[in-house]
């Protein structure tokens, strides 16, 4: 159901951009409309026509809402699922743990529909108004014209779905802290997904009896989810600003010609991005193929669950490292935070995981073994093939150089990148095939 | 201890190759005794000078005893820590399953290593007859010198560890069946690992009452280890088969000027290889780089557990495989061949895997950050990378272009490559930390 709704939202946004009203210039060919409406309501951010020159107002205002639908519509869908999830596991998990229940109990549906609405209408508003601000102050522009690009980036980042209507991306904004920090900030939130924000507003509401303090201050009433969520991605920004400086700081293609806080801005902006938003503020073609390879790793993890975000999300890949440690101590249990966390979950996350490795590593070799390594060699197929997936649409600039049949499988693996890796999620976890017999164990030698 | 022994095998060896007498011309340099003194006792394979013409017999025969003392030591040491482990888990297997304690009730110390040591003479015997009858035949070589490199080769085959008296490796004998298919046999046999040859040849010995008939025809008396050992190895032999006859077929440096049993024979021995023995019957540099991406997974899945292989092993590749398996199907158990498989089992696969997976990913951004991508890209750097981790020894030819430290980067990760998984696997099977209280339970949202 949820697939068949994207497919005709993909379809209706195919046939308005088909019009003559979409295009500047002469009307868009079907893969054009078809490749642009697949990107953007997959928010995936790759194009093969310019979206400022290319598309009248009107056609990048059918992309705008192909990018609410899917960014929006994904969280919502996922939001549900998760609550549905909540419903079955409901019971059991109030009699385990009684706080545990901040995350999943999350009132009825209309509610929580509602409450994401409101939330991201006020969100996005709230950015659209500092970019249109800035760019008229700092840049000069008219007031049509900063309004109209304050919303598009505004809704393109709160998706984390990356496109632009400036052909450079965000560029030639690169030492502006104005426009890059909000535009990251939005990127950031949009990208814990709505589970995690909605649980932070809610603790924000709940006061102590005593002190009538803000229970947001107290770490111990949060959710392991949202501790997760939230740590990992502090984590993650952190290590990979220290790398981005530390790599590019005297590149004279991406960094160098920086000050300072230059470099400090375009580190942090640099680490935000590729967890699916796909902006870029530095060309990509030019980064250290160091860096390609660590922002493969960084697409890969992604954002927070039943978000906006692709990958395979950073609660996955913390409760893989939280599995690791509990093994390297010789814990029996996997602990995060004073918690077990549920062996479903692992298993989840384990299969979350490897399920992501194989649908990169086999679509790697597929495009490798038919293209000439001169022409496309092993780190810009990787780099296209993990951006797809993501859903990032960051890329070395090879897009155009993949063959007809790689450029249908990159569309297929951006479509099974975005509602795969959330229905195989939520799929594995509402399940539950009751056994009536176990059977004998068995022991088999590891490493 | 079993690092101190490794340790002082390759200092001793090191001194000896230092010795006149071990090199035909100059005497060797301390980092080239070195680093063949490791390659020989981690049984990588991977050679700064020619094997052929730089070590005269005395030197050669050095190499020889550390293969074995590489080799051959470190599948003892793996079994007796085996052998150790099913002491510590002897009681409660035994009243899960009978059945199961094929594997890992092996008998006293004593026995186990006598077995080991004749089985080993034994098989390398043999292998070392058939290939000197072959290059006396075949080739007219003199009984000397054919029979100095039968024993050779039949001991770096067995031991996995790819050296080889002529400068190309085995490219002279591409398709000759007599020599490259022993010494495939061998390589697979030692890949095996130890307690499954083992359990082979208890069970042949064994016979039922009814009508005499060897045990080794009913896989069911064979232990899940045995059955996922062998299942998985033959698996990847056809898989691997068919991937290189696919994309080898017309490329005119490889398999193009061969016959049709020419391409069999060399797609066959090109999928055994990978899987830690690291011979070539094919210039690897030749390949195309879609067979090189094939080969560094082959690599890292690598042979069997407490053998001579190395990689993180194909029964902790085939358990994950079906901990996705069944999940997948909503299975509560994870279950291969009718028999659970133990948690601690999975969470030992999972760590070994992405223990390796983070090291191999992290030596390789180290690499790749630090060097110009015209020079070693990165799918030279990742093949070269996962080849010293896995102590396969294969080459795409960059060895000599990596920096000084890189080159220390790869001793080091041989040396861990060959060590850890082993330690790795057991000592976390090893360790059981028992615990008086359980913490509540808190489930994570994940995909
Ligand atoms: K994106
Ligand atoms: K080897």
């Amino acid at each position: 159901m949820v697939t068949l709704g994207f497919l005709s939202a993909i379809a209706i946004g195919t046939a308005l951009l088909l019009l003559p009203i979409s295009t500047t210039g002469q009307r868009a060919s079907f893969v054009e409309a078809l490749f642009t409406a697949t990107s953007a309501a997959c928010v995936t951010g790759l194009v093969v026509v310019d979206t400022e020159t290319f598309w009248t107002p009107f056609g990048q205002g059918v992309i705008l809402v192909l990018i609410q639908i899917g960014g929006f519509g994904v969280m919502t869908v996922a939001s549900l699922l998760g609550l549905l999830l909540s419903r079955r596991l409901g019971l059991r998990t109030r009699m385990v743990a009684a706080e545990s229940t901040h995350t999943v109990g999350l009132g009825d549906v209309k509610k929580v529909m509602l409450g994401a609405l409101r939330f991201t209408v006020v969100a996005e508003l709230v950015l659209a108004v500092v970019l249109t601000v800035r760019l008229m102050i700092g840049y000069g522009e008219t007031f049509r014209h900063a309004a109209w690009s304050g919303i598009f980036h505004s809704l393109s980042a709160f998706n984390n779905a990356g496109f632009s209507i400036y052909g450079d991306s965000l560029m030639r904004f690169v030492s502006d802290p104005w426009i890059c920090l909000p535009i990251c900030a939005a990127v950031i939130v949009g990208g814990l997904g709505f589970p995690v924000l909605l649980e932070l507003w809610r603790l924000s509401r709940t006061r102590r009896g005593d002190n009538r303090r803000s229970a947001l201050r107290d770490p111990a009433r949060w959710s392991i989810h949202a501790r997760l969520t939230l740590g990992t991605t502090a984590v993650l920004l952190t290590v990979g600003t220290v790398f981005f400086l530390v790599v590019e700081w005297a590149n004279p293609q991406t960094f160098g010609p920086l000050s300072v806080p230059g470099k400090l801005l375009a580190a942090f902006t640099q680490s935000v991005m590729p967890r699916t938003a796909g902006f870029n503020s530095i060309d990509t073609s030019e980064l250290n193929h160091g860096s390609w390879f660590f922002t493969d790793m960084l697409m890969f993890i992604g954002g927070g669950s039943a978000g906006t975000a692709g990958g395979v999300k950073v609660g996955t890949f913390a409760v893989l490292a939280f599995i690791i440690w509990s093994e390297l101590r010789g814990d029996p249990d996997v602990t995060a935070f004073d918690r077990r966390i549920a062996r479903a979950t692992q298993r989840q996350a384990l299969t979350v995981a490897l399920v992501g490795v194989a649908a990169v590593v086999v679509t790697t070799l597929a495009i490798t073994v038919s293209v000439s390594p001169t022409v496309l060699p092993l780190d810009r197929v990787l780099f296209e093939v993990i951006s797809a997936f993501t859903t990032t649409g960051l890329s070395t600039g090879v897009t155009a150089d993949l063959a007809g049949w790689h450029q249908v499988l990159l569309t297929v693996l951006m479509f099974l990148g975005r509602l795969g890796p959330i229905t195989l999620g939520t799929g594995l976890a509402l399940r539950s095939r009751h056994k009536f017999y176990r059977r004998p164990e068995s022991a088999v030698i590891i490493g």
